[in-house]
């Protein structure tokens, strides 16, 4: 079981593998993973995954069989494991615990070669009720404090196989980036009785100079501070903390606005690697409430996604010290992105 | 003049070049960059470079000529302007300030192929007193808060130019990463009135498994809770707050130190690239006081370099939550560290 440690000087937890672990022979060769002959995410492959948790398929059809449209399966190694129980622990001024969470992937469609800009509009609608439904039956797990949906797109961005898909980790830890934004959240509510998405995006479209797009429900923009050249936010308009709660309505409206996004910044720049992540409220609903600490959830916390083109590289500095460098002007690249022809 | 722009999501700094800015075309073609006919690193090459703000050369030597062993100039495209004042100032909701601060290249050697392992201990101490140097001379200027030195080695580490060079940036604000190790060393220190890195390097002095190596000055570990394969942590035995404290004595430790794990790296995985980053404390002298706020900055803080091989991909999941997956246990990665055959 891979185990959860405890970095006291920067107060973050990092996953530690100690099966499979890696020899340092294995870092030696730097060449690009060769696809495998037979892709286990293509329809009619359904042998070669573990059985699926969940999938959307035309009545009658098969568990673990072709016929579905989008398909949840666990991933097969696993960076969490689903059983057992978490053993808390100090390791002298350390902490640990086991690795346990879930790790799934979310394989988009059946067909290895359309992307999420490539396919219609009411099939991004599956995917994201997908996304949601796997939310609504992990929450109800007690161990489990924070679930992520993130995608990896391209080799640079950390991909492993090119057939479309997202994953899911739900971690029994709230990670360090979202505890921040809640943090940040928080006292901006405490002493303002607002939220500070809220008032980040009322201020943003009334200035105009960083929206990319604006329907009825969910605006898109290029980031104030933007660490990354073409970093793009998407969230809803009104408030609303957690994405579970985004209604079937607004998840067409927000199916429509991610694939306009993705194709806006495909054609602009060159179909990029990507990364986007889903940063939505913490679970909430099993946790132990500490007096106090959890009765403003619902201001304390705006859901959106990030989406990151991996157009330079990160190097030392960054790393060192959280601080980017960004050589393209989000005002220049909210304009770019504006006025893009998306096909 | 670059910006420096604030996120009040993530409380963390940004700087947005706003000249040089990069369109998209820019970003499309990802072939790596030919290095330069002409190394304007190289000596006898000194007129490539702007004029040089510190070097070790033989006496007699001429300023801005050939005869050094290692030479300090202005970045020639640099990320902070020295000229200035930060004019801070709100923009509705957010903060921005004048990208005022300093970026120095510290050209390690007059040799274009000798890297940090290969040179001679003395050479190495050279070095480590240019960066001491520097730094002096920087935290007289009220208006910076913080000094960086780093290094990218190979072209994946961020490197730009192959010839040996380390860079240092100078901002005025202290970077979050390295305000939240102040944070939770000031925390440890106010309950127990210990600081949090004496305990921490104690503590795996008696344990043992994840010290990589040992002397009377220095010890070298892999963290605890590393993030990544072969993540290797140099700090000084004794408790100092500050890398510009290190003695005579302590520097010709630590050439020897840092040279040896350079070398120890090197052998184990083939000459991987890497950044490594100083982190030491914030610039207080000048800093205003804020009653109660710095008043135990000798124990909020312990100095210490941060090694990261670049070994693996960073993907979405880390960029989403901070929260990091490595595949090596330190412990797995300190035997094989401390094992390997140094040159």
């Amino acid at each position: 079981m891979p185990e959860l440690r405890h970095d006291p000087i920067q107060r973050r937890w990092v996953i530690i593998a100690t099966e499979r672990a890696r020899r340092p022979s294995d870092f030696r060769v730097d060449e690009p993973r060769s696809e495998m002959a037979v892709c286990p995410f293509c329809e009619g492959n359904e042998d070669k995954t573990p059985p699926e948790i969940y999938a959307i398929r035309q009545p009658g059809g098969i568990r673990n069989g072709p016929g579905w449209s989008v398909r949840v399966i666990p991933n097969k190694f696993p960076a969490l494991g689903i059983e057992g129980n978490l053993d808390r622990r100090g390791v002298g001024i350390f902490d640990a615990m086991n690795g346990v969470g879930a790790h799934e992937v979310i394989i988009e469609t059946p067909d290895h070669h359309l992307n999420l800009s490539d396919l219609p509009v009411e099939h991004l609608e599956c995917i994201l009720s997908a996304y949601q439904e796997r939310i609504r039956d992990l929450v109800k797990d007690v161990r489990l404090r924070y679930i992520m949906i993130f995608k990896n797109y391209g080799v640079t961005a950390g991909a492993s196989l090119s057939h479309p898909h997202t994953q899911l980790i739900a971690t029994p830890v709230t990670p360090r980036t979202v505890a921040m934004e809640f943090d940040a959240a928080r006292d901006h509510y405490r002493l303002k009785e607002r939220c500070l998405f809220c008032d980040i995006i009322n201020q943003e479209i009334i200035s105009g100079d960083r929206v990319v797009s604006l329907d009825d429900h969910y605006v898109v923009l290029t980031p104030f501070a933007s660490r990354f050249p073409f970093e793009t936010f998407i969230a809803p308009r009104e408030h609303q903390y957690d994405f579970t709660m985004a209604s079937r309505q607004q998840i067409t409206s927000l199916a429509r606005t991610l694939r306009s996004t993705l194709a806006r910044l495909k054609v602009s720049l060159n179909d990029p690697p990507y990364n986007f992540v889903f940063h939505t409220a913490p679970n909430t609903q099993m946790y132990p409430r500490r007096p106090g600490y959890w009765q403003t959830i619902e201001f304390d916390f705006h859901w959106h996604i990030e989406i990151i083109p991996r157009l330079t590289r990160v190097a030392g500095f960054e790393w060192g010290t959280g601080f980017y460098i960004n050589p393209t002007p989000p005002e220049d690249a909210a304009e770019y992105l504006r006025n893009v022809e998306i096909p």
